[in-house]
Protein backbone atom coordinates (compact mmCIF):
# COMPACT_ATOMS: atom_id res chain seq x y z
CA UNK A 1 0.00 0.00 0.00
CA UNK A 2 1.38 3.38 -0.79
CA UNK A 3 1.00 6.09 1.66
CA UNK A 4 -2.13 7.73 -0.26
CA UNK A 5 -4.25 5.20 0.34
CA UNK A 6 -4.67 5.80 3.71
CA UNK A 7 -6.67 8.65 2.86
CA UNK A 8 -9.01 6.56 0.41
CA UNK A 9 -12.04 6.10 2.01
CA UNK A 10 -14.45 3.54 0.94
CA UNK A 11 -18.01 5.08 -1.08
CA UNK A 12 -20.58 5.13 1.33
CA UNK A 13 -19.05 4.92 4.38
CA UNK A 14 -20.40 6.11 7.46
CA UNK A 15 -18.88 8.48 9.85
CA UNK A 16 -17.96 6.10 12.70
CA UNK A 17 -16.25 4.13 10.16
CA UNK A 18 -14.37 6.99 8.87
CA UNK A 19 -13.24 8.13 11.80
CA UNK A 20 -11.83 4.61 12.56
CA UNK A 21 -10.19 4.51 9.55
CA UNK A 22 -8.74 8.00 10.67
CA UNK A 23 -7.38 6.64 13.89
CA UNK A 24 -6.24 3.63 12.35
CA UNK A 25 -4.17 5.39 9.85
CA UNK A 26 -3.33 8.20 11.67
CA UNK A 27 -1.93 5.81 14.44
CA UNK A 28 0.36 3.78 11.84
CA UNK A 29 1.69 6.96 10.65
CA UNK A 30 2.97 8.29 13.60
CA UNK A 31 4.50 4.77 14.36
CA UNK A 32 8.29 5.77 14.71
CA UNK A 33 7.70 8.93 13.50
CA UNK A 34 7.65 11.98 16.25
CA UNK A 35 8.25 14.57 14.13
CA UNK A 36 4.99 16.91 14.80
CA UNK A 37 5.15 18.61 11.23
CA UNK A 38 5.17 15.49 9.73
CA UNK A 39 1.97 13.78 11.77
CA UNK A 40 -0.12 16.92 11.47
CA UNK A 41 0.35 17.23 7.48
CA UNK A 42 -0.59 14.10 6.95
CA UNK A 43 -3.31 13.85 9.35
CA UNK A 44 -5.09 17.04 7.97
CA UNK A 45 -4.96 15.29 4.84
CA UNK A 46 -6.43 12.11 6.41
CA UNK A 47 -9.19 14.29 8.15
CA UNK A 48 -10.23 16.38 5.27
CA UNK A 49 -10.11 13.50 2.86
CA UNK A 50 -13.18 11.52 5.28
CA UNK A 51 -14.90 14.51 5.79
CA UNK A 52 -15.31 14.19 2.00
CA UNK A 53 -16.08 10.81 1.87
CA UNK A 54 -18.94 10.56 4.85
CA UNK A 55 -22.96 11.54 4.52
CA UNK A 56 -24.07 15.13 4.82
CA UNK A 57 -23.36 17.98 5.84
CA UNK A 58 -19.23 16.52 6.91
CA UNK A 59 -18.45 17.38 2.71
CA UNK A 60 -18.91 20.38 3.37
CA UNK A 61 -15.73 20.83 5.35
CA UNK A 62 -13.87 23.79 3.84
CA UNK A 63 -11.04 23.74 5.94
CA UNK A 64 -9.40 21.13 8.65
CA UNK A 65 -5.74 21.54 10.39
CA UNK A 66 -4.13 22.74 12.90
CA UNK A 67 -3.19 25.35 15.37
CA UNK A 68 0.15 25.04 17.44
CA UNK A 69 1.69 27.06 20.44
CA UNK A 70 3.93 29.87 18.68
CA UNK A 71 7.11 29.06 19.97
CA UNK A 72 8.06 33.17 19.91
CA UNK A 73 4.78 34.59 21.43
CA UNK A 74 3.32 33.47 24.53
CA UNK A 75 -0.20 32.59 24.46
CA UNK A 76 -0.73 32.95 21.34
CA UNK A 77 -1.34 30.21 18.76
CA UNK A 78 0.22 30.03 14.93
CA UNK A 79 -0.81 28.44 12.30
CA UNK A 80 -0.09 24.44 11.48
CA UNK A 81 -0.28 21.95 8.69
CA UNK A 82 -3.83 22.28 7.14
CA UNK A 83 -6.02 21.39 3.82
CA UNK A 84 -7.98 24.67 2.42
CA UNK A 85 -7.67 28.03 1.66
CA UNK A 86 -5.31 30.16 3.20
CA UNK A 87 -5.55 30.98 6.94
CA UNK A 88 -5.22 33.26 9.66
CA UNK A 89 -1.74 32.96 10.75
CA UNK A 90 -1.58 33.78 14.69
CA UNK A 91 -4.57 33.70 17.34
CA UNK A 92 -4.54 35.13 20.66
CA UNK A 93 -5.53 32.72 23.81
CA UNK A 94 -8.80 33.26 24.32
CA UNK A 95 -9.94 35.20 21.31
CA UNK A 96 -12.34 33.28 18.88
CA UNK A 97 -13.29 29.74 18.91
CA UNK A 98 -9.64 28.59 18.38
CA UNK A 99 -8.28 30.78 21.21
CA UNK A 100 -11.21 29.60 23.71
CA UNK A 101 -10.13 26.11 23.31
CA UNK A 102 -6.69 27.04 23.54
CA UNK A 103 -7.14 28.85 27.18
CA UNK A 104 -10.07 26.32 28.58
CA UNK A 105 -8.12 23.16 26.71
CA UNK A 106 -11.90 22.62 26.35
CA UNK A 107 -13.26 21.31 23.22
CA UNK A 108 -15.87 23.48 21.34
CA UNK A 109 -18.82 23.07 18.83
CA UNK A 110 -20.00 26.34 17.43
CA UNK A 111 -23.21 25.21 15.30
CA UNK A 112 -23.24 28.60 13.90
CA UNK A 113 -20.15 31.22 14.02
CA UNK A 114 -21.60 34.39 13.17
CA UNK A 115 -23.76 34.22 16.32
CA UNK A 116 -19.86 34.45 18.23
CA UNK A 117 -19.26 37.80 18.88
CA UNK A 118 -15.32 37.28 18.67
CA UNK A 119 -15.53 35.30 15.93
CA UNK A 120 -12.47 34.97 13.95
CA UNK A 121 -13.54 35.28 9.97
CA UNK A 122 -10.49 33.74 8.19
CA UNK A 123 -12.80 32.64 5.63
CA UNK A 124 -16.42 34.26 5.19
CA UNK A 125 -17.76 30.89 3.67
CA UNK A 126 -16.96 29.24 6.99
CA UNK A 127 -20.25 28.82 8.85
CA UNK A 128 -19.91 26.10 11.87
CA UNK A 129 -16.59 24.95 13.66
CA UNK A 130 -15.36 22.19 15.72
CA UNK A 131 -12.08 23.13 17.57
CA UNK A 132 -10.44 20.35 19.95
CA UNK A 133 -7.41 21.20 22.01
CA UNK A 134 -4.20 18.58 22.02
CA UNK A 135 -3.07 18.29 25.69
CA UNK A 136 0.34 16.99 26.82
CA UNK A 137 1.00 17.11 30.23
CA UNK A 138 -1.73 19.49 31.25
CA UNK A 139 -0.83 22.12 28.79
CA UNK A 140 -2.15 22.98 25.37
CA UNK A 141 0.03 22.32 22.75
CA UNK A 142 -2.14 22.62 19.79
CA UNK A 143 -5.64 22.59 18.41
CA UNK A 144 -7.67 20.52 16.16
CA UNK A 145 -9.45 22.94 13.97
CA UNK A 146 -12.08 21.90 11.44
CA UNK A 147 -14.54 24.86 9.80
CA UNK A 148 -17.98 24.20 7.51
CA UNK A 149 -19.73 26.23 4.72
CA UNK A 150 -23.00 25.16 6.45
CA UNK A 151 -24.04 25.48 9.77
CA UNK A 152 -24.50 22.49 12.12
CA UNK A 153 -22.18 20.46 10.75
CA UNK A 154 -20.44 18.79 14.12
CA UNK A 155 -21.89 17.18 16.77
CA UNK A 156 -20.90 14.94 19.55
CA UNK A 157 -19.55 12.29 17.68
CA UNK A 158 -17.53 14.36 15.70
CA UNK A 159 -16.15 15.90 19.46
CA UNK A 160 -15.34 12.23 20.77
CA UNK A 161 -13.47 11.10 18.27
CA UNK A 162 -11.46 14.17 17.08
CA UNK A 163 -10.40 13.93 21.18
CA UNK A 164 -9.32 10.75 20.76
CA UNK A 165 -7.06 11.77 17.52
CA UNK A 166 -5.99 14.56 20.07
CA UNK A 167 -4.94 12.24 22.80
CA UNK A 168 -2.75 10.13 20.23
CA UNK A 169 -1.32 13.07 18.87
CA UNK A 170 -0.44 14.50 22.12
CA UNK A 171 1.41 11.35 23.17
CA UNK A 172 2.85 10.91 19.45
CA UNK A 173 5.09 13.74 18.72
CA UNK A 174 7.74 15.78 20.54
CA UNK A 175 6.18 19.51 20.63
CA UNK B 1 -10.18 40.91 2.97
CA UNK B 2 -10.30 37.78 4.61
CA UNK B 3 -6.82 35.24 4.24
CA UNK B 4 -9.29 32.88 2.36
CA UNK B 5 -9.51 35.53 -0.71
CA UNK B 6 -5.50 35.28 -1.11
CA UNK B 7 -6.29 31.59 -2.42
CA UNK B 8 -9.53 32.47 -4.56
CA UNK B 9 -8.30 33.02 -8.71
CA UNK B 10 -10.58 34.68 -10.81
CA UNK B 11 -11.87 32.21 -13.72
CA UNK B 12 -9.96 32.62 -16.90
CA UNK B 13 -6.82 33.31 -15.13
CA UNK B 14 -3.77 32.20 -17.11
CA UNK B 15 -0.34 30.20 -15.59
CA UNK B 16 1.18 33.45 -15.63
CA UNK B 17 -1.38 35.82 -13.72
CA UNK B 18 -1.26 32.94 -11.49
CA UNK B 19 2.22 32.65 -10.30
CA UNK B 20 1.98 36.68 -10.24
CA UNK B 21 -1.32 36.56 -8.02
CA UNK B 22 0.71 33.92 -5.78
CA UNK B 23 4.28 35.52 -5.49
CA UNK B 24 2.43 38.58 -4.52
CA UNK B 25 -0.16 36.71 -2.21
CA UNK B 26 3.22 34.87 -0.50
CA UNK B 27 5.17 38.40 -0.08
CA UNK B 28 2.38 39.95 1.85
CA UNK B 29 1.92 37.00 4.06
CA UNK B 30 5.47 36.21 4.98
CA UNK B 31 5.70 40.11 5.60
CA UNK B 32 6.34 39.89 9.42
CA UNK B 33 5.97 36.46 9.84
CA UNK B 34 9.25 34.33 10.03
CA UNK B 35 7.56 31.25 11.49
CA UNK B 36 8.08 28.31 8.22
CA UNK B 37 5.61 25.78 8.91
CA UNK B 38 2.95 28.93 9.17
CA UNK B 39 4.07 30.16 5.73
CA UNK B 40 4.81 26.94 3.98
CA UNK B 41 1.38 25.68 5.28
CA UNK B 42 -0.37 29.13 3.28
CA UNK B 43 1.81 28.97 0.78
CA UNK B 44 0.92 24.97 -0.02
CA UNK B 45 -2.79 26.57 -0.44
CA UNK B 46 -2.08 28.95 -2.52
CA UNK B 47 -0.30 27.46 -5.11
CA UNK B 48 -3.04 24.82 -4.78
CA UNK B 49 -5.54 26.51 -5.10
CA UNK B 50 -3.83 28.15 -8.25
CA UNK B 51 -3.02 25.15 -10.09
CA UNK B 52 -6.89 24.43 -9.98
CA UNK B 53 -7.81 27.72 -11.26
CA UNK B 54 -5.12 27.83 -14.08
CA UNK B 55 -5.98 25.90 -17.80
CA UNK B 56 -4.94 22.37 -18.39
CA UNK B 57 -3.38 19.94 -17.71
CA UNK B 58 -2.49 22.21 -14.59
CA UNK B 59 -5.96 21.32 -12.80
CA UNK B 60 -4.49 17.57 -12.59
CA UNK B 61 -2.41 18.56 -9.82
CA UNK B 62 -2.71 16.35 -6.88
CA UNK B 63 -0.33 17.08 -4.17
CA UNK B 64 1.42 20.48 -3.70
CA UNK B 65 3.68 20.71 -0.66
CA UNK B 66 7.13 21.03 1.05
CA UNK B 67 9.92 18.69 2.13
CA UNK B 68 11.96 20.03 4.33
CA UNK B 69 15.43 19.06 5.78
CA UNK B 70 14.64 16.48 8.78
CA UNK B 71 16.14 18.01 11.95
CA UNK B 72 16.85 14.60 13.46
CA UNK B 73 18.61 12.93 10.48
CA UNK B 74 21.10 14.38 8.21
CA UNK B 75 20.90 14.41 4.56
CA UNK B 76 17.17 13.58 4.85
CA UNK B 77 13.87 15.24 3.49
CA UNK B 78 10.86 15.01 6.30
CA UNK B 79 7.17 15.71 4.75
CA UNK B 80 6.42 19.45 5.54
CA UNK B 81 2.97 21.54 4.71
CA UNK B 82 0.66 20.47 1.87
CA UNK B 83 -2.41 20.16 0.50
CA UNK B 84 -2.80 16.79 -1.17
CA UNK B 85 -3.21 12.54 0.08
CA UNK B 86 -1.21 11.55 2.58
CA UNK B 87 2.38 11.41 1.69
CA UNK B 88 5.45 9.37 2.28
CA UNK B 89 7.14 11.02 5.57
CA UNK B 90 11.36 10.97 4.85
CA UNK B 91 12.94 10.52 1.82
CA UNK B 92 16.80 10.10 1.42
CA UNK B 93 19.08 12.78 -0.11
CA UNK B 94 19.90 11.33 -3.95
CA UNK B 95 16.86 9.36 -3.51
CA UNK B 96 13.52 9.98 -6.16
CA UNK B 97 13.03 13.07 -7.64
CA UNK B 98 13.01 15.26 -4.29
CA UNK B 99 15.89 13.28 -3.00
CA UNK B 100 17.83 14.24 -6.28
CA UNK B 101 16.33 17.95 -6.23
CA UNK B 102 17.92 18.34 -2.68
CA UNK B 103 21.05 16.60 -3.19
CA UNK B 104 22.30 18.28 -6.04
CA UNK B 105 20.19 21.68 -5.51
CA UNK B 106 19.07 21.85 -9.01
CA UNK B 107 15.01 22.12 -9.94
CA UNK B 108 13.89 18.74 -11.51
CA UNK B 109 11.21 18.85 -14.24
CA UNK B 110 9.96 14.85 -14.39
CA UNK B 111 7.48 15.11 -17.83
CA UNK B 112 6.99 10.78 -16.96
CA UNK B 113 7.40 9.78 -12.94
CA UNK B 114 7.22 6.33 -14.08
CA UNK B 115 10.25 6.41 -16.61
CA UNK B 116 12.55 7.42 -13.10
CA UNK B 117 14.04 3.67 -12.09
CA UNK B 118 14.12 5.03 -8.44
CA UNK B 119 10.62 7.43 -8.19
CA UNK B 120 9.25 7.01 -4.97
CA UNK B 121 5.78 6.14 -5.50
CA UNK B 122 3.71 7.93 -2.98
CA UNK B 123 0.76 7.87 -4.48
CA UNK B 124 -0.01 5.26 -7.62
CA UNK B 125 -1.81 7.90 -9.34
CA UNK B 126 0.99 10.64 -9.96
CA UNK B 127 2.45 10.78 -13.56
CA UNK B 128 4.48 13.91 -13.54
CA UNK B 129 6.08 15.97 -11.02
CA UNK B 130 8.18 19.56 -10.51
CA UNK B 131 10.91 19.66 -7.82
CA UNK B 132 12.40 23.44 -7.21
CA UNK B 133 14.96 23.36 -4.10
CA UNK B 134 14.70 25.81 -1.03
CA UNK B 135 18.55 27.19 -0.51
CA UNK B 136 19.09 29.67 1.95
CA UNK B 137 23.05 30.48 2.37
CA UNK B 138 24.00 27.82 -0.22
CA UNK B 139 22.58 24.99 1.92
CA UNK B 140 18.90 23.41 0.75
CA UNK B 141 16.80 23.74 3.31
CA UNK B 142 13.69 22.81 1.66
CA UNK B 143 12.09 21.70 -1.57
CA UNK B 144 9.02 22.75 -2.76
CA UNK B 145 7.25 19.54 -4.54
CA UNK B 146 4.60 19.21 -6.87
CA UNK B 147 3.04 16.31 -8.16
CA UNK B 148 -0.01 15.62 -11.43
CA UNK B 149 -1.87 12.82 -12.67
CA UNK B 150 -1.20 13.20 -16.20
CA UNK B 151 2.24 12.99 -17.79
CA UNK B 152 4.02 16.34 -19.01
CA UNK B 153 2.54 18.98 -16.85
CA UNK B 154 5.14 21.21 -16.00
CA UNK B 155 7.22 22.98 -18.12
CA UNK B 156 9.74 26.12 -17.55
CA UNK B 157 6.74 28.78 -17.48
CA UNK B 158 6.71 26.38 -13.85
CA UNK B 159 10.35 26.00 -12.96
CA UNK B 160 10.58 29.70 -13.56
CA UNK B 161 7.90 30.85 -11.07
CA UNK B 162 8.56 28.23 -7.91
CA UNK B 163 11.87 29.28 -8.09
CA UNK B 164 10.98 32.85 -7.35
CA UNK B 165 8.56 31.80 -4.79
CA UNK B 166 11.87 29.49 -3.21
CA UNK B 167 14.03 32.25 -3.88
CA UNK B 168 11.17 34.36 -1.39
CA UNK B 169 10.54 31.72 0.94
CA UNK B 170 14.30 30.92 1.55
CA UNK B 171 14.78 34.08 3.07
CA UNK B 172 11.59 35.02 4.62
CA UNK B 173 11.69 32.38 6.82
CA UNK B 174 13.93 31.08 10.32
CA UNK B 175 14.62 27.73 8.86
Amino acid sequence: MVHADASNFSAGVSKAEAYEQVLEQAEGLVYDQRNWVCNLANVAALLWHAFKSIPEPSPNVNWAGFYVLDPKVPEQLILGPFMGKVACQTIKFGRGVCGKAAKTAESQIVKDVHAIPDHIACDDASKSEIVVPVVKDGKVVAVIDVDSAVVETFDEEDKTALESLAKLLAEACDW
